[in-house]
Parts: structure tokens; sequence; C-alpha cells
């Protein structure tokens, strides 16, 4: 007997899905002993569904789908965090396995989304809400699950991977960047998710939940784009030995999660350095496994289709011997999450101020005022217009004073107007 | 009630797999509500066991492992293919679980070992076989399962890894690479299994058996080593942008499975060209999800513990909650393995011959009566001695072909003794 599938959502993702159905179906079938069957295609749009071939599958009412007692396992690919939120839940009450690509709501409902799988007796997936094609969240949550997690350390956002990596080797500035990222489709008209940082903090939540069997939630997270970067700033990097990238970071301390994403100066020879881009990789290192890294497209049809099939078959499995979930929420642990000001590391700051003597002096006294002890000074440019950068490399140092050292700067007279570059170095 | 665990094995791997259940036994029950319980350890050297404190566990008759009723999962940590797989089979047959870290076992005789547990209704996981701490074997069995995987290329033996990565960047020669590897520990006093390429055949053969759904056995993969290959030979590839790696190659082609283990150049820019030293990476591309690679530690005590503890937990949450093996053999296919001699690549072949007028137009004449097409041909070296390296890069010819134009070249008056250096292409 077939596994019947229920979809709802045919963007993107879901065509990709309906692909590799009709493609591979006789394969699944040879291979695993499961026959997976789409029986029905919820969609608002039936043009898009009508593209993929649905025919007579096609329905426009997400409760035909809930309320078909046939249908083992739900797919949600329409994205957000409402009408996604009620078809997840929905589903999962009506007794239904779902397979959800879905960040933001895995992000920010995920305990409440993980309470409903758990009363149901029913499975919840979301490998591809990470990474896209590239399998993570099943490592995390089996072959790497001896150790004890103590970092994770993601490229997950194509977009602003695609950016740095145009501006760092071809000296293009943030617009034309974004501007040729949008031409490509790689970016959003509107780009604010991406390169905000809000769209890799969603799924370094969801890594840091699974690695360290303890919720993180979207709010959790301190975040900081790309915005203020300048091609300056990845020349200057390269100089000191490094490269920078949009790093979603969570990391084990001895007194709790410390979970981030911002702009990051890695050295040139660590293995995120060469992901480039809009690849996608996610670094993980346990106590006994050391480091390990998983790299792949980090989006687009095919590689989200990939995973959320993967799971689909996964669940299919279980379905068809009458196996009830194996791995449930994996929370059980409650750890306080670090806030960002009380965190330790070293920072390059970039300074625009006007080209005067005594400026330098001005800014390094403010250092030393706040005790933040500083590894090099380097002016750059040659003063369009009378302003020069000025790079700062620190010491460790807390965050919260080098907040205050920033604060106080901008406020000196000779330091222009506009955000000064801040980018955090991990070792 | 606990799982119970029979070790068998208390070498490396062996030891950091009591380590891991030392430090985490309490982790794993709040974790995964599991409790794995190491009941018995067998050794033939209790003073390896001892170190790691195992006291009235140890034993060094198997006999007491696969006769006790009450123990759910052996870990077979011995090696080799004969008193090993006697362990493996007879645990199988005495209705236990097995995790083996065996690559030489399930490369040779992987079949009979899945059909033992099929009869027995239980389960053989070997992550471990493959890739040392990298989760590769569980991706290809359940993440990607959506795709058709095309090809399989992976960095598997560290060993050789390192010494390539010392040649190309300190200019060592074979010999002094060697050395070092043996002084650090990566290489064995007897090293012909890793540098031959047997070690990574082994590997290539699990993996693709997994990939494509088909088994591959150690026999059937082509093997050549590293042992002919010099300083010079990773000089000349890194002038023409590329740098050598002994690849464990396996792709899926129209008419069968091609499937090989060689010195290979690999373009600067391609992901697995910047792993290096000890480390390894495996490239899976699918249909679906395009490219990934899984990179990690391939040796070693952690990393190896890590893979068959993240199996013995997967198979004891299945003990725990009654499940049946739920992925058994996954070689349902039976594709034909593609002799070497007929597949189609560049090569680049260096000769050693004398510095004489005529050398030259002799060999390169050869290269054309046997109607392999040269794109380069260039002359490096001072000529030692009179002695001078001759380096081809051919275009797209054919393996039976190109061993013809050597055979017919190391048999001309002025070609010097010894190997030339044959390095396949892959783009």
């Amino acid at each position: 007997m077939s596994v019947k599938i229920g979809l709802v959502g045919t963007g993107t993702v879901g065509g990709g899905c309906i692909d590799i159905i009709q493609k591979h179906r006789a394969d699944f079938q040879r291979h695993f002993g499961v026959d997976i069957e789409l029986v029905r295609v919820c969609s608002l749009n039936s043009a898009e569904a009508e593209a993929h071939g649905v025919g007579d599958l096609f329905t426009d009412n997400f409760h035909e789908i809930l309320e078909d007692p046939t249908i083992d396992i739900v797919i949600e690919l329409i994205g957000g965090t409402t009408f996604a939120k009620t078809v997840v839940i929905g589903a999962l009450e009506a007794g239904k396995n779902v397979v959800t690509a879905n960040k933001a709501l895995m992000a920010t409902y995920g305990q409440e989304v993980m309470e409903a799988a758990a009363a149901a007796g029913k499975e919840i997936a979301f490998e591809a809400s990470v990474g896209g094609g590239i399998p993570i969240i099943d490592p995390l949550k089996h072959s790497l699950i001896a150790n004890e997690i103590t970092s994770v350390m993601g490229i997950v956002n194509g977009t602003t991977n695609y950016m740095l990596t145009r501006m760092a080797d071809n000296g293009m500035d943030y617009a034309e960047a974004l501007k040729e990222a949008q031409d490509k489709g790689f970016a959003e008209a509107d780009p604010s998710a991406d390169v905000d940082g809000l769209d890799a903090a969603a799924k370094i939540a969801i890594l840091a939940s699974i690695a360290f069997n303890s919720r993180v939630t979207l709010g959790d997270v301190y975040v900081s784009g790309i915005t203020s970067i300048s091609p300056v700033d990845l020349e200057a990097a390269r100089d000191m030995g490094y490269v920078v990238k949009l790093l979603a970071i969570a990391h084990r301390r001895e007194d709790g999660v410390d979970v981030r994403v911002h702009p990051t100066m890695i050295p040139v020879d660590h293995q995120l350095a060469t992901v480039n881009g809009v690849y996608n990789a996610i670094y993980v290192v346990g106590d006994f496994v050391g480091e390990t890294m998983f790299f792949g497209a980090g989006a687009g049809s095919g590689p989200a289709a990939s995973a959320v099939m993967g799971d689909v078959l996964e669940v299919a499995r279980h379905v068809q011997q009458g196996v009830a979930p194996i791995v449930g929420c994996t929370c059980t642990d409650d750890l306080p999450i670090l806030p960002m000001d009380d965190l330790e590391m070293k920072y390059y700051i970039r300074f625009t101020v006007t080209d005067r003597p005594g400026v330098l002096a001005a800014m390094t006294s403010v250092f030393a005022n706040h005790d933040v002890s500083v590894h090099s000074v380097v002016q750059r440019g040659h003063g369009q217009q009378g302003a020069v950068d000025v790079v700062y490399v620190t010491h460790t140092a807390r965050e919260s004073a080098v907040r205050a050292v920033m604060d106080e700067i901008a406020s000196l007279d000779d330091v222009l107007q506009g955000t000064p570059s801040l980018i955090r170095v991990e070792e």
C-alpha cells in the first residue's frame, strides 16, 4: 500500500518535490520498498501547480488535506508563521506526520510544534529549514549524538555569502553586490531578512536547539547584518590573514549558550573560509568527533526539495513499518542564553574620520579609558575629501566595553557620520 | 532497563568507545531516554582493557559475549576479515545487533554480513568504516535518499593526504613525507595499505554500494597508489591550477559504475582541494541536491569512537522501542562495473628521460600513433646528471590507449628506468 502525501505550497521548493516524486517514485519503491503517492496538492496559485502537471490533485483549500483520512504525511512549504502554523499544527492534530522547510516557524514556535507532534504521537521533520540540501539536522540528531557538541558555526545564508564573496574577490561595494545578487535572483527585492541577518538567526536558533539539547528561539539570537561592511574591510581582513563571512555562531560555554549572527573574521585556512558564492556550510565541533563540516547548496528548488523529500521518505518508512516516532523533541536541558554584553572576543573596528592631527590620539585614548586593549591601529585609504579609514584590532575585550568605546568615539568631533564597521573575530 | 553492550577489541577505537560511555552515559539517558550499559569487554590485551578501567567486565573469550543472552549490541573493533568475520556473523546469528568499524570486512564480505543480519532480523551498522568521525554512510542511507547519486569522490585516507600536503606545501619528497608521517604516528611501519591505495579502495567500495544501490566489492575497485608521485608533479599541477589528491572515485555512468582510487588532479577551487593534512572529506553529487561535501577527522580514537557510538545509540533507541531494523541491505540494483580500460579522461604523465635531441619527438610520435591527443608538453627541471622530466597533459583519451602509450614509451632507449608518474584529471 502506498504512503499518501498531501502537499501545501507549490512555489520553488514545492515544485521541486513534485518533480522528485515524478522522476523517482519507482526508484523509491525498488530501493526502499516504500511507495510514495502524492494524493493532494494545495496552492493559492493554480497555474503554478498546473505547471507541474498536478491535474485533479489540485485544491485551493488546505482543509481538504487536513480532513482527508487517507493522507499520512503533510508537506508544508508556504513559509511564514501565521497560515503555515495553522497548517502544521492542524495537520499534527489531525493525526498526520508533517515535513516542513519552515525556519521561521521552527525558530519561533518550535516548542509548540514539537508538543503538538508529541501529543499526536506523530513525526515533525524539518531538515530543509537549515542549509537547503545539506544534511545537518539529521547528523545532529543521529550520527553525532555520542558527542557533547561545543560549537556550531554556519554560513547559512547564500545571499549574503554571495555578496561578500563578490565584494572580496571583485572589489564591489555593498550596493553593487546587492544589485548583482538581485539581478541573478539570489536576493529579494526587499533584501532585509538576508542582509540584516534574520534569516541566519532563525537557522542558528534551530541548530543550537538540537546541538545543545536546549531550546533557543529566534529572539534569543543577537543579530547584526552586513550593511556596514565595505570592500576596505575585506581588504584589511585579507592583509591580516582573515576572510569575512556572515557567520551564525553558537557556542556551548560553561555558564550557558552563546548564540549570535554577525560579520565575522575567520583565518584564511579555516575550513569555512573557502565556502564561497551562494554555497552554505555548517561547521560542528564535538568533544569526541573534533571538527566536522557539512557543505552544499543552501537554497534552490532541487537542494531544498532533496532535503524535504529525504524527510518524507524517512517518515514514510516509519509509517509503512508502523513505527512510532523515534526521535521527538531533543530539548531536554534548559541552558541559559548568555547576554551578548558579557561575551569576550577580539574585535575589528573601522571608523571613518577627518584626516587631521590629534584625531588618532583622541580615539585611541577612548579605548584606554574603557580598558579595551588595542592590538593594532592602521590608517587605510588615501583620504578621499579629507577623510581616512582608521582600523582598530583589539585584544580580547568585553562586548559591553567595546560598545561603550564605539559610542564614545562616534560622538567625537572628527569622526564622520555613518555606522562604523564592526567585525568580530573567531580564531 | 538498560541496553546492554558487549565490546570486542580494546585498541584505539575500542578505548575511545569506553571513554565515551564513561563520560556521557548519564547525558544519553537524559537526552535520548536510553541507558547504554557496557556489560562485557573482550580483548587479547588485558592491560589495554584495564587502562580504561573495565575491571570485572573483562574477558579474553569472545564466546562469552556471543553467548550472553542479556547482550543486545555487539561492537566489533578488532579489524581484519578472519576473526572479525567470525565475531560479526556469530553475533548476528546469536540474535545480536552489531556495530563495526571494519572496512575490510564490509568491502569484502558485505553481502554475506547483510544477509546474516537480515536472516537474524537484526541491525548491522558501520558508519565508522569510512571517514572516521564524518557522518557519511548515515546521510547516504537517509537524508540524501531522494536523489539519484551520480558521483562520490573522497579523500578517505588521512596518511596519504598528510604526505601529499607536506610534499605540496613543503617540497618534501615521498620518502621524507613518509618518514615524517611515520614519526608522527600517521603512518604504519608497513605503510603499504595506505600508500598503495587499498585502504581507500575498501572505503569507496562501501560508499559506492550504498550511493548507487548496487554492490561494489574491494576487488571491483581499480587501485593505484601515490608511490611514484614526486614534488615536481605537485609543482607542475599547481602551475596548471590544480592540486593532487589521492581520490577514491565512484561515478554512476549510463552503462554502469566506474570506481577507482588513484592520484588525481582537481582544480584548486574544487571544494576538496583545501582538505589538507590528515583530514578526510567526501564529496557527493545528487541529481536534485547538487554538490555536497562532508568533512572531518578520518581517523583517531575520538572521531572513530564518535561514529561507532552514534551507531550504537541509534540501534539502542530501536532496541529500547522494540523496532525491527528499518534500513537493511541497500543494494537492490545490480549495475555492471565498468572496466578501467574503457574509461575516458584526461591524463598527466611525467617521464624522466635523457636530455638529448630527438627524444621528445620520438615520445610525442608514440602519443600520435596511439591516437592520444596531446594538450601540452612541458620539459621541467634542469637535467640532473643529464636527465630531465617531460610532462605530458592529454586531451580526453581512452585509458587503454594511454597505457599502450606508456608501455611503448617506457621501452624507448632514452627513457629512464622507474615508473613514470601518471595522474588522472577530474574536472
